[in-house]
Parts: structure tokens; sequence; C-alpha cells
């Protein structure tokens, strides 16, 4: 173990300005200066020096709730998070200031069921940086607990860090659905989730590849981002029951058998329908896509004939690790996905942009990169 | 391998009365004399003395559909048949007349994916015996393909011979989500197939175990049948959730931890709403009953954040050997629920009896015990 | 949460006396008094009323060493105990003095990947009571972290709650190889863990039960103790594929079909070899017997061409709530299996009986049933 | 269906010259004329144009036997073929003359317990061409059943179709043994087995990869065939466990955590050895090489304490349309292991070479490519 002492010592200003993007209740999002930080002596300050914009931020924003989640306060958005530590607290041990790390949102109580049989994504306490009323990293100074930082090696870039993220959320769905090698597969929405799917399908050695969405420029993009796939656009004036039969048919021309597991990447009510009626029998949908509270038209008739299971996620759990020998071996390589880049300074116009379709963006960044820190050698007190 | 020419030359007149009871698209129900009999060098006659009346008969009978399954013609009812095989075709070798074997409705095409997998319960093209249109078993003689006749021990009587489809329909469900010895679970319904639910989760070292329904007579029934089980009556005027608040609560304070799996038993809308919201995080509800082609109001939210998984079962694959085992071997008695038996020639009677809730029936069984077959002897001629 | 100040104010001397049994490298066993107890706020002090010896106990004390834990110092036996709580530290919550407990023995380091994904059986520095050099609990009072110490219900006498152990290994063989409901087994060996499994497959609803032993009078108890089990009385002057061959024989007379998992209980080379030749192709011998560092003659031709996988385990993770669970409600009754009972003043004795053959002792238990205890009104100093 | 007089019709002369390659119990090899072939209504003759060697024909031919595979009889070696439909029968629906195909070897008899549950590789009595007593495929005109003879696309040359088999074979270790994207493993061996399982391996998105050998010469192949592996060359002068530290050491300074699951391509002892002592806790072996009947030395103590299980497969099922797929897709090529070709008039050099590790040889392929038919018209007679 490294020298405690050094490690807790280093030069940090808490008092610094610290630029963040707020959210609350009144659907306004706005920079402002972060709550003070008081890290403990388990904790890191991180410079974050990207931060992805996920349709959750834009939807606690415009709605101001994700189900049981409310808006009821200003807070911090942002949890797609990477950047340099800059402060570590005397009881880290395999972090120090300098080390580029990405940041795992979401912190669990430690103490129940779930997290001890390693479930910790589904414990009932977990603290999530950026869901209300956590705040989150889209500022330039963002205090995390060591233990959910992780360190990334010098081939990933802070934009690579931030992608993380969104990039475990899928494997954590494809580590409840598992593809095998030389499988066929549907994905259903090309946004980044649906693309991250592509990508990660791809990476598993299924083939071949179909993806689906209403929209045809995200198709475009899907097929310059891994050119293997087959798309489909399929046709919101149409049945959920159609479009399936329409993409069943591409399928047994192109394809031959019907996929085991379809991945669904949108969380729209007939995208999940469209999803249930194409595995073949014994197969599965992966509810990867988060939609409304209440889903109705489902064809329980069809999946209990055909025995299709509706399997679902929430986040994820020791995927960090994974995702970033991912990226530092080149297995995957997702920075084609961050179509925009916004500084910090502009991060409201980055949120307006997030919800802008129609210039085609896939990941927004907001970021970070400049060194700005003032240093004064000033050690952080332990919280109580 | 035996004597082949002398299992072929048994004595049956193909000829001889064999009333049958057949349903068709005008919602009737009658006794008539089957179709006559084509069997062929792989077939068996069975001479059927016990079998039991599925919701499904009545469902056919009454709505003339089940899925996309049509009543277009006069057919014969019945699929939960067991007998005694009285003719066996000339490449028969597993059977001869006199066994007793319990009577495997669903015949696969034996070509497809599927069945090369061993999921012959999926397969495209299965022709299952008292679904339209092919005849089933509540007649007096039912010819089958040997191949899915099974050879009951002396221990086990027609009646248990028949009780081993919806043992077998069950049986799939565990078998697609197994209980671990020491488990909780909870069952929803109380009818025959959440009884037999029930019946194998107490079987396979679970406890403690919950069942409810509406029907307070139907858990009374439950709690003679498995003492141990805890019931609870929900109430139809309340929404799904506040039943399934309510259960939660009593598995709390008798149980502990929520079940992992729940088994949904009843195929009623609001019953798989409640059974989504009672297994803890990381569990799943196994859809066993069958209800409306299409249904509303799923918890997708909750589901997702709780990754509560769906799963369906159809029918059953490979279970009747299972199911023999745990009759002959004592592991389960289902004789209990056999709360009625009507003649063959009473056999309009008892399906009579099967929609009538007030009689308190649970399953019904149309039984043709007396020795009525005529010998003469005529060997029958293979189908082309 | 409770009065903490309450919790931590109890009476207990820590300076009365503390018989405890040892052992040492000179393979001594001795009543001797435990080593001063030091207890944290997060630790209990439990008066154990109950203590199963276990083979290793024998091994330790014999043989000086199992695999890489070295006897070295003269340190306390036993970790198969139950008793009551008599101290509580200050940060204890969820017991008290008077609450009966059953002891857990292995305490994972809690920072580790394998405890982080909850298989802290697996846990590369755990500290495990009555393994070298950490003291056990074949003494009075024992000392133990709160958090493995789990309540047991009024229904369990402090007998059933020193079985859970012995209970756990096998709870744990059978999770990581589940028999499904109405499957053959065959079990190897009829000491205790094998006794135990026999029961387990039988609340399990597997059913038929062969299980195989050299000696008759064991046999002779399973056949007690499970009257549905089929005992075979193998022949070591045999080589163990004439035994498996003779086993396979009586296993298709009686049971027809190969099993598919095959419970390996003795740690014998011989048995291993025959257990290898038993399951069907596709199957597998869970290997909870644990032996000699190195085996040889092991049949890999055999097991390439049936694939039948060898399958390990190491203890045991989150088995005490369901061991609980299944003596609570009845599931199993292992106490016919404790056949012989000694004081703790007689622990020597009960060390010799337990390696003394002739006796037909299963499980031998040092009891500690009357109060002792010393009251007076001392708070222990916490630990550094 | 399609015109089966037609199909039925082709001009196939059976008398013609049909030079085969053969071994017998003399452990001798030479080319003869292949038995008359006897087409039935079902199979297919196939000009075999490319059929690859492996291990198991020399070890046939030099030792003959594996395990209770005897070879008591001249008979036609080959069970690695590709190439083109020259007639078919009456009942083949699926091929036609100039269909090019892959043979898949081994015929299971379509009626026992494995069969039904898709494990028609564990058939008791499956017919295996190449294996004593039946005719294989490195012969001009091979005869088989049609359904297993697998259609290939255009893409694929028929050195791609025989690669097929030993394809099946790792595919199959990973269907039983499956990677996770992202995950590091460990190949045993650089023969045509470990490369193929190297190719997989990086196929399925795993990383990093280490590969180990006793030869460097072929760890530069490896490297060579997947330039992002780590190579290892370990020492036959050491024991399996220094080895196995060796290995282990490297795998720390390199990858960080043990692999969960590690390939055994070689079936030598002391690698089987050395592989157990290299997963995580929790992790597995998966043997897919074959080596001696009986084995020894087996860490059982390690095995246990880190809960690593031992795996075996014997051959595949369902493989060789996902096979096709992974080739057709580009997800894998196989190609650059073939490193030498032999005419089918030099098949018996082609067996020397097979066994001369002095030439560097990966797969030796013997290959019919000109167009020799003679074309008369000729129905044959189908068997009895």
């Amino acid at each position: 173990m490294a020298d405690i002492t050094k490690r807790g010592s280093t030069t940090f200003n808490l008092d610094q300005p610290n630029p963040a993007l707020f959210t609350n209740e009144k659907h306004e999002t706005y920079l402002g200066n972060s709550p003070p930080l008081t890290p403990g002596p388990k904790d890191c300050v991180v410079h974050v020096r990207s931060n992805g914009i996920c349709g959750s931020d834009a939807h606690f924003w415009k709605e101001g709730r994700i189900g049981s989640l409310l808006v009821t306060c200003d807070y911090v958005l942002g949890h797609e998070g990477a950047g340099e530590v800059v402060w570590a607290g005397s009881a880290v041990e395999h972090l120090k200031p300098g080390d580029r790390v990405a940041i795992e949102p979401g912190i669990p109580c430690g103490e129940c069921y779930q997290d001890s049989i390693g479930n910790y994504n589904l414990c009932h306490d977990v603290k999530f940086s950026g869901a209300p009323p956590y705040n989150g990293s889209i500022r330039r100074y963002h205090l995390h607990p060591a233990s959910f930082l992780h360190k990334i090696p010098d081939q990933l870039s802070s934009t690579d860090g931030a992608l993380l993220e969104p990039l475990s959320v899928v494997l954590h769905g494809f580590e409840r659905s598992p593809l095998r090698l030389g499988e066929s597969t549907v994905i259903c929405g090309a946004g980044p989730i649906g693309l991250i799917a592509l990508a990660i399908a791809k990476a598993s050695g299924a083939a071949p590849l179909l993806i689906f969405d209403i929209d045809q420029a995200r198709l475009d993009f899907a097929k310059k981002f891994v050119p293997e796939c087959i798309t489909f656009q399929v046709q919101p004036s149409q049945r959920p029951e159609a479009n399936a039969d329409a993409i069943n048919k591409t399928i047994n021309d192109f394809i031959g058998q019907q996929p085991r597991v379809v991945y669904e990447c949108t969380g729209v009510q007939s995208s999940i329908i469209t999803a249930s009626h194409i595995p073949r029998p014994g197969g599965e949908v992966m509810v990867i896509g988060v939609g409304k509270p209440i889903m109705n038209e489902l064809p329980f008739m069809h999946m209990s004939m055909a025995e299709v299971d509706l399997k679902f996620i929430n986040r994820y759990n020791h995927s960090w690790p994974v995702a970033i020998r991912l990226l530092a071996h080149k297995v995957l390589d997702l920075r084609q996905l961050v179509t925009h880049r916004f500084p910090l300074e502009k991060a409201v116009d980055a949120m307006e942009a997030s919800v802008d379709r129609s210039i085609g963006g896939i990941k927004i960044h907001i970021e970070d990169q400049e060194d700005v820190r003032e240093s004064r050698t000033v050690v952080p007190k332990p919280r109580l």
C-alpha cells in the first residue's frame, strides 16, 4: 500500500468555482455553481473531462420524473462521466491524483440481500449520481466514492471513458440474454443504445444482424457504423404485427431462421409488440429500452404459444472492468457515436441539442478539456 | 425384438360402436359415434378408461377457438386420457394389447428444427388430439401413435394416468422456472393447474408456500390439499397493485423475503399484473395460465426496475416419464383433485358440470371402466 | 433501530473459565482454557450449546493438515456450532443477548472480487473458525462477527442449529448441481454428508434414489433414515469399474434410466471413479467429498465420450437462511443423524469416538446445555 | 416439393473407379478402390473435393483404436469432407446433383433418448463415417444420408467446407462453456483445435487471449494467425504446476484477472493439469482434447478449494448451420490453417505428412479438384 499521507495531502481548493448543469421541478435547465463538495476519506474529487447526455437526463428535465424518481429540487444532471482524479481521500488505496477514471454512477447501500449476491444494481437503496436528488457529473468537479471510480488506461480517451456507462447498460442486457457465436439477431431501434447493441452483437460474433427503426437517417448511420448490418425501416402507420410480418419476411429472405434473442432498445410500446413477434419459438425479447410505466396490447397468446419470454434489465453490475477491456483491446470502438461536443459552458445548449431530432445527433458530449484548476494547499475535512 | 406377427394379429373389431363426445362450430356438445379408426402399423387403439376435462375443452365448446385454433367442424374433444391398449400395429415394439397406457396428445411433425433440439412442443406442425380438427380421447376407442403412448405401472390407476397431462403442463412450467429447495413461492389461482403447481412446489421442497385466488372455497380446497400452504383471498374490487400490496404484506409477515419465482396459473389479466408485483428483484413470473390473446396494463417500468422477467410455456415435452415416476414413487398424489366422475354415456353432463362453478368441482373425469369390447379376429389394414 | 446502549451494556464476564477443545501440530487433542476473547463492536459472544464433529476436525488432529491449511500451533477445533448470544457489541443490530443463533464459521474479507459477486466461499482470504489458526466453536464461549450469526427460531433446537453447517455443505452441492423433480439420483457414500444428500434428494422430489457404500451397517442406517432408498454395498476388492457395472445393473433393474447427476460424498478415489461411470451421457458428478490432494486413474476417455462433467464445491454461501427454513418448515429432519452426544467436559472422548468406526456413529455432538455462566457487569473493551 | 423423378433420375455410374484411402488392423495405410456404394432413397453420393486429416485418422492408423473403437478390418478413413452432390436418392428433398455440400460424419440412430432431446452426438448407436468400421470420406465418391449433408453457399470453397468439421468440435466446446464478451481466456495447445479455439475466442469478443504450447513454431503460427494473442511456451521439463505458475504470472502481468474458462485442446495429461491451475475460483476447464483413456495426477484438492470444474465434449450437434454462417459472414476465416494440400492420388503421402512434426503442418487437406466423373445413365437401385 502506498503512502496514505501523500495521497491525502494533495492540493485542491474546494472553494473554487464549480460550474454545473442543473434541472428542477419547474422543467428548467441552467448552468450554476455546484453545491459545495464535502468529501470523506473514501471519496475522490474528479475533474470531469467528458460527460455524455442520456435520454433520461432530458426526461428528468422535460417530464420531471422516471418511475418513482421525482424531481423535487434543483440538482445537477449527468451520469456518463469520466475525467481525472484531483483529490483522493486518506483511505483511498487504488487511486491517486492524476489518475484518469470513469465514473460508475450508482452507489449501492452495500448491506442488502441483492448487494450480497452481487446484483448491486437491484439494491433497494442505491444512490445514483444524476438521478434526483443526487447531484450528477455534468459539472467541473464531481465528488464520488473511490470504489465506484474505475481507472482507465492511456489508450482510452475521456470520451471513451464517458461512453462506458451506456455501454454498461447494453452489456448487462447481453449478460442476461447472451448471444451465441454465429447466431442472428434483431435490434429494435437505432438510437445510442440500439447502436451500441448492434456493435456488441457484431463483436460477439453474431451474424447476420438486422436493425430496425422508423427513422431512415438513423438506419443510414447504423449502416455506416456497422456495415454488415441489414437495416429495416418500420412504418409508424402500420400495426406492430404488420411491421413484424414485414421484418420476418426480410429475415426469411436474408437470414433464414428467426433469431433466438431480440434486443428491444427503444422502450416504445409498438416496438416492444413488434419485437415480441420476431423471436423463434423458445426465444426471448430482452427489453433494454425504458418507456412508459404501463404497457398495453401485449400479445400474450402468441408469447405463450411460442414460449417467447420477456426479460428486463435495470442498469448494470460489475460491468466497468469488462467495458474498459473491450475498448482497450479494440474489441469495440464506439467513438463514432459521439456526433456533437459542447464545452461545459454551453451545457444548456447541449441539452437543447439532445432533444432536437433535426440535427441527427446520436451521443452529445459535454467536455471540459482545458486545465482550469486553481491549486491551493487545502486538505478537505472529512464529513462526519 | 419380440414377435411382430403376434403383436399385429390381435383381435379387435374396428366396426364396433365407439361413443364419442363431440363439439362443433355451432357451440354444441353431444355424444355420437366416433369417425372410423384407420390405424397404421405404428399406431395403437386404446380403450380410454379415464379422461379429464380441461378448461380448454369448455373453451373450444363455448368460444369456438383458442388463439389460431378454430373449431370449423364437428370433432371429438379430450386430451387427458388413459386406458388400455386393445390393438397394436405391426411395427409397434414397446406396447402390446393389455398394456395400460397414458396418452400424450400432441404429435409433432418430427422433422422441424424445434423437434430436432427436443422442444417438440414448439413444433410448428403438431397434431394435437382433441384440438380442432384432430379427434380427441373422450371416446371409447382412441387411435394414437404408439410412440406417444406411455405405459403406466400397476400402482397407477387410469385416473392417475389421465392426470398426467395437466401434471405435465405444470411440470414444464417448473422445468423452465425451477424452484430451489427451501425457497418460498407464490401460486396465483387455486384451480386445477394452480393446485397441481402447489403440490409440485411442496414436492420440490419449497417452503413456505402461498396461494391466492378470488374464491375462498377453492382456497379452502387448497388448504386441505396442501395443509402447509398459506392461503390469501384477493379482492376483485381492488386494483391488482393493491392486491399485490396486501399479498406482499402477508409475505413479509409470514415468510420474510419475497419469492424469486411466482407461478401464474389463471391467465387472467388482473392476476398477471398482481403476480408481476410479487417477485423480489431479479425474480420472474412463470405464466402457465392461458387467457386473452392480448393483455393490457402490464407494469413495465416496475418490471424493468426490478428485473422481473415474464416467462411463458406451451404444453410440455418429455414429461410423461417424469410424471409417471412422481406418481409411482408417491412423490405426488393428485387423486384428491378428481372431485367428480361421470360415465362416458353422461359425457355431456360432465361438460356441463365442468363449467358450473357452483358445484365446486376441480377435475371432472369421464370414465368408461366396464369391459364392453366386442372381440372378433380382425386385423385392421394399415393406412396408406 | 433499537437501543444500542442497551445492546452494548449486557453483563458478561470475559474472564470466566472458557473450556475449549484444542489440537496442535503434535497431533494431540486436549481440553484447555480458550485464549481470551477480545470482542469488537460488531461481534457477539455465543454460549455454544451444541457443536458437531466433522471429519475434517479429526483430519486436522490426526494428519495436521488439509490442503494448504497446516496445523502449526495449538488452536480450538469446531465449526458446526449453535448456541445463544450472551454478549452483543454496540454496533450489532439484528441480535441481542438471549437470541439463539447458529454460527456460520467462514468470515470472508468482504473486499475481493469473489465476495463482490456473492461467492464469498471462494474468498482468497477467508477466516474460518476451527481451521488453523482460527479458534473454533468447541468451547463454551465463542467470539464471532454478528453478521455471520444466524438467528434460529424456537422450533429449532441447538442440535438442529449445529446441523446447519453440514447441511449447508450439501445444499451448496445441490445448488451447483440441482436435481429436477422426478429425477433419479445416486449418492456415493452413506456417511454424514451422503446421508444428508440422500435426505435432500428426497426432499427435492427426486425418485428413485440409490445410495452405495462399502459398509452395510451404514447402508442399514440409510435405509432407516430414508426408507424409499435403494441401498447397494460396493465391494472394496472389486475394481471401481466393476462396482459401477454392478450398480448400473441395479439401476437398470429398478430405475430404468441412468441418473443425470451423481453426488460423490466420500472423497475416496475409488468411489469417484465408480461415480464417473454412473451418470447417463450429458450428466455430471458433483464431488462434495474431499479426499487426497491428487487423484489418479480418472476415466477421461469415458468422461469425454459421455460428456460427463466433474464439478466441485468448497463450502457454501448464503445457505443458512435456506437451511433454517428447511428445518423450520419440516421439509427436512436431520436429528436422527446425531447418534452420540458428549458433554463439553468429555470433548476429548467425543473426538476419539468420532474416529472409532466400531461404534456406528454418524454425527457426534458435543453439548453444553447447563447454565454455567457467571454474570458480572463487565462491558468488554472493543478491540483496536 | 420439387420433381422427385427428376431428382432421382440423375446420371451416375456406381461402377466407376472410386479411389479411397484405407487403413487396417495391421497399421497399414494404402490407396485402394472403395467398397461398392449401395445408396438408398434418402442418400446422396458426394464427389469429395476436399478432406482434412484429423489426428484421430493417424491414431486409428498407428494405434488401431480410440477408446472402445477398434480397427478390426480394412476401412476407408476420413471424416472432414466437402464436395458436390453427384446423385440424390428419390426421397431427398433439400439437395440435388450439383449442390455443393459439407459432410457431417456422425449418423445417430434417431430413436434413443439422447437423440430425442437433441444431443444426438451422445447417441449410443451413432454410425460415424471414418471411424471403424464405417467407411469415411477420403475417397472420390462418398455415400451419405442427405439429412447429414449441409449445403454450402458460393462464398465457401470446398476447403472451407472440409474445415467445418473441426470447427464444429470447437464450437461445441464453446457452446458448453461459452465465453462472455470482454472476458480473457487461455487456450492450451496451438495445434489445429487450439488454433480454431483461439480464432473462436477472438470472434466471440474475448480479450485478452493467451495460448500456450511446448512448440515455439506453433506459437509463432498462432501469433500470425491471431496477432492479438499472447503466446507462452511451456517447458516440458517443468512440473505442470510450475508451468501453471509461470503462465499465471504472465496473466497477472498482462491481463490482470485469471480467466473464468480455460480451453484444453491437447488431451495431454500435463497440459490438463496445468490447465486446472489456471481458472479463477468458480471457473472451469473445458477439455476439448482427447488423450489417454486414463488420467493421473489430477489436483482434486485444488479443484475442490477453487470450485474449478472439469467439463468434457464428444463431437457436436446442430453445429454445421452455425459454422457455415460464421464462415459465410466472415466472422471467422480459417483458411490459413490449411498448410499442406495433396491430391487424392497422394493420400498416403498426406497421411505420412500429417504425422511428420518437422514439416510444420497444421491442417493437411486431401483434394480431388479435377472433374473425373464418368457419366452414364444409371439409376442405382435402392438398398433393401
